[in-house]
């Protein structure tokens, strides 16, 4: 019998910005129940995180490990049925690792983890186990992202040529407020890893690039910066790219682009045609032609291919938003799991989720521009 | 203690569109429960619906007066704490009625019913009740529309002077799909009321207007049209206006303007100052200026109004769209709902939510502009 | 042989606003020389804005009677061929009058005459001598807009049911500025007419509605405004339409929506699709189907219609403005001109230019407003 | 006395699109005349072409050499002021130089020169005969980019950070037509000199950024790229920039970018804010902030700086577009001319227009970008 997939959380309590993100895009399609969590490190603020939450207080848990121990023992119709991660990025391995070798599926919000070797270990754990690992990178969840990505996969615009991603945001363009939690973890490398803005937004940037092109980053030139003194990680940087097919690209990414929000927006090139995506405007998607009028594809229309109307909620002119965007990741990771559960083969409409193969790819993107960056050398290899 | 408000439903069974966009907006803050539901008046699709939605079969209910009156017995603890009417218009107030009969806070799709007289008298119950009625005109629920409402509050445009709305859909461009579901009901005088296009989205734009700018609309000239052939009722018109304060303006709601999506937008103006809204980008709010440059107002950043920020979920440049929305409405009820059961005064943040006085105010708009249109003098007085 | 067409300028001294406008748009391709000049009603201003002008000191004027009479005993190979007359409203009847019984082609700024009664005397004029009037109803000179009228033309909307066009200015939102020479006269009855807003920018709104849909206004309905205290004439108003296929519209018009430039704009909706259109980013036109991506048409571009080709002057991507459409007409008067000057016969393509029937519609309007605006009956026959 | 600046052109005869945009340019503001010509290599063409243009006969010549001789023999309120050249580069040093010599300013398209070499003997040239060469980099004409730069030098963004700066263009796409004459030079080394793309419009867009930023370009890393097969100059290119405050940037440029119009932006980040302007709507500057709503400042608006609205025609709302941005750089040149003509100082505003050490700067950005995209090194010196 088909039931609600059940959630425990790890991480994302009181004041953390991206747990409640997480939460409300479980919570968004009626799938997902938000069933026990370890809310935070600090047992007072994991107690009275999940009181918040409306949580049974006997599977509100003070840490990662008691939960998923916990949670193995109980009958498998009310134990979680999978792990969302959602803890700074030197907090992901271990849980995910543990929630893995416990039999539980693990969702975490990228970057996958601490380092490339850390995620070629969890992809083998997840191979190993048979159980799934999901990346929430979410711009790739958006239904105009599916058509394009779709457009290309049919040819539409011929070979691509060239592909431009930019990702300015702003909000770190000041030396950062004591105050700012989110800033703070990620401005330190202990918390965050060997990148700031190219591990916190770059890797979304190089994710986008490559799901809609069908493409794979062979080659880069990087230059990162630290604009804001003091800053011990990167805050800002430029990438030359170059493609698997001979396909030319710019990236950049940065946080101290004042005034920015959350620009992620992209172009790609090929020989018949260009489309261009702004993720703040997301429910547009332009498509330019060389000798034809320019197309402005909008999400919730007949028109649409079926893998952009399979992840639209509303109909046309009623704008789906980021939370609608993150929720196509959940809702594709749960309706997998619940056919699983059934011993139903998902379709692949529902496993169109980032994976482990992907999280492998951002880590090597992080270590592979770290180490351009200090190159004196042009071209660098992109090494995984 | 605070515990999950609970809902039942009465209509949006399968393949119902606005049932399932009521479903989304109840679960996204995970404050509502879905605990109960008559979701079809066909009993096998009813119970069908139930199970999709996970609900368990006790309370599957296959009409809504079985409903009303089975949770009525049930323990305090258990039983829905509201209603939410998600049936066309003929189906509004027999069930609200019943409900506040029966203790239950009600929320309605628009328009609120089916006459004037009904949303009277149903006005007359919830106050003899002291239950509230929460009227889902989702277009007030953006953060922008609150940002604005509240510029005009403050004085910052001056008195206003003007102001256009706007709200042009083309989905009934064409004689009505023997398929369409949602134009079917829409274009059937027995089920929509005395008007079509003026009662499922001129109603929008009227209660915009008002609650952006404040003001009343005092007097009206209305020209509402049939444009397809056989249509029993309009699917088009336009409006001059008059409000309360000496302004004028202008309404105009069309289904035949053929190829615009949901495209909702107002403008309005003061004495030293203007403001543009539209819905299909709805996180800009234009203000103009008479002697500085235009600002760009954007949902997330700190500095908009407070009423603005409460009615946000995520920072700046990650979208928010028509759920959020509409979300905006569920959470205000709830919490309104929540802090009444423990006894305290909601603020009037979480009181400001569409009410029985909306509803009102929209049904007269329906009947006044019907007549208008039918009337060859100019200018029709406004009567509630 | 050809030669350039050469003007002479009726008003149009120094501190005249449209006066420079219309030199700017004359001289743009270099058809055109402006010869002569009575370029102010005040003598000593005449000659120094004459010599400003690098014009002869024997072609400088002081009056436009001795401009028309001394030009017209000049040989035909110096004599100017056409006077453009850029005064106020109330100085546009007699010297075109008097230019046409002397054998000169007229050019008048909008609107026309001061009176619909005088309009009609100037197109019998023109028609006895068969000397030409040509009208500044600068937007229909935009490429866009003429890409619009064919797409029209061609059927490709299907009937057109719905026009709504939108003219908010924001510049007389306070009491007039005594030094502003522009909103001075416009306010002052004697010599602007009967109407402010309407006759300044009003019939622009209607001949570009009219252009586009091909359609002629049949009934209005009006609320023409004084919004800001004191002034004389209105500076706002609201017009309902019919047009003579059955079709509906809107038109407004403001001068007191605070904080807008000069916003007019069009949105025509037919069976099968609709069309849009903003004078101010005027190289995008704008085209929604019913089941198919909108489609963004661009100036310069090779898929343009021929007409739209024609009135182009630079490549896709370098944007024409204003003075490219307020030159489109200048240059396609004066090929119409060069044309019969050497016996051949002005194509179509140069003969689409606004003309007095144009001026006598836009006459018409203004009487018809004002005086639908004045009764208290909602439907008023527009005669002309 | 004041007279009108008499202008020769070398080069523009029939077909040549740059050549008619100079003429629209120059002839927009009534300042300038088109005296003579040698329009064309070809005899036959420079006369038809000189006769189309109304030249007098004894003015059209068949040769520059012809002209400039002819030209400095005639009386000083005769010949010409200076010589616009709109010729292949590899046809520009030789009439510059010559028109020098004999007394005459040159006014030239960009780039200014086939070599750097060739550039800086131009400049030693004009230096020592006293006499001015002006440079077309038309972007830089426009009123919204005189305003980035004035907010720029004002200090209203802080020390500049980030310069990005991207030329997208589509027309290039296919392997060139053999009808097109603009393609056909362009792709000839022989006459284009070393570099397709970046010689065509990448010199633009590095004029655009330092022009606007104030700052050099002092190191590059560069990726040039031959997308189209058998071309033998790039069509594409990517940049990696530092400038000499130390801030970076990119810069891309194309004309593979399948569907781009002429899509030249520029985004500027400082410490405190950030500037947006997009060539193809050009009447519009977004200036964003770190904690203030975005401003959009507008072409014609009483708020804007004074060099802004020395170089604005028309009211705000009243667009201005690509001729005009054009004609501001010949009215800024001519206007310095006649300063110098009756022994006046030339003002500032007037001698804002690019010169001969932008040229050098341009054709220094060529040489470096080809020679950088050749190294293996990441980081190259912009020399000069």
């Amino acid at each position: 019998m088909k039931e609600k997939v059940r959630m425990g959380m790890v991480g994302g309590g009181k004041k953390a910005f991206i747990g409640a993100v997480h939460r409300m895009a479980a919570s968004l399609d009626g799938l997902i129940e938000l069933s026990c969590g370890a809310l935070s490190s600090d047992p007072a603020n994991a107690i009275a995180s999940g009181k918040e939450l409306f949580l049974p207080e006997d599977r509100i848990y003070t840490s990662y490990k008691e939960m998923i121990i916990a949670e193995s023992k109980l009958p498998q119709s009310e134990r979680m049925h999978f792990v969302s991660i959602v803890t700074p990025n030197n907090l992901h391995f271990e849980p995910a690792m543990l929630a893995l070798e416990n039999g539980f599926h693990v969702l975490i919000d990228k970057p996958i983890t601490f380092s490339l070797a850390e995620a070629k270990i969890l992809k083998q754990k997840a191979t190993e186990t048979g159980l799934m690992v999901c990346l929430t990178h979410t711009y790739s969840g958006y239904p105009m992202v599916k058509q394009a990505k779709q457009m290309v996969a049919d040819g539409k615009l011929g070979k691509i040529r060239k592909v431009v991603v930019e990702y300015p945001q702003g909000w770190l363009s000041l030396p950062a407020d004591a105050d700012n939690k989110q800033a703070a973890w990620r401005a330190d490398p202990s918390k965050s890893g060997i990148s700031g803005c190219m591990a916190d937004v770059g890797t979304h940037a190089a994710h986008l690039a490559e799901y809609i092109s069908g493409l794979q980053i062979t080659k880069i030139c990087a230059d990162l910066n630290i604009v804001v003194e003091n800053r011990l990680l990167d805050d800002d940087g430029n990438v030359l790219l170059k493609f698997n097919n001979g396909a030319n690209g710019v990236l950049f990414a940065s946080q101290i682009a004042a005034g920015e929000e959350n620009a992620i927006k992209i172009y790609v090139y090929g020989e018949k045609g260009g489309l261009e995506w702004h993720q703040m405007e997301p429910n547009t998607l332009t498509v330019k032609w060389l000798d034809q009028p320019m197309q402005i594809y909008r999400t919730g229309n007949g028109y649409n291919s079926e893998i952009a109307k399979y992840n639209t909620r509303t109909p046309s002119g009623h704008p789906e938003g980021y939370l609608e965007a993150f929720a196509n990741i959940y809702k594709n990771f749960a309706q997998t799991i619940m056919a699983k559960q059934i011993g139903e083969e998902p379709s692949a409409a529902m496993l169109d989720f980032p994976n482990a193969d992907d999280g492998i790819r951002g880590m090597a993107f992080i270590e592979n521009v770290v180490a351009s960056s200090k190159s004196d050398q042009k071209w660098f290899d992109f090494k995984v």
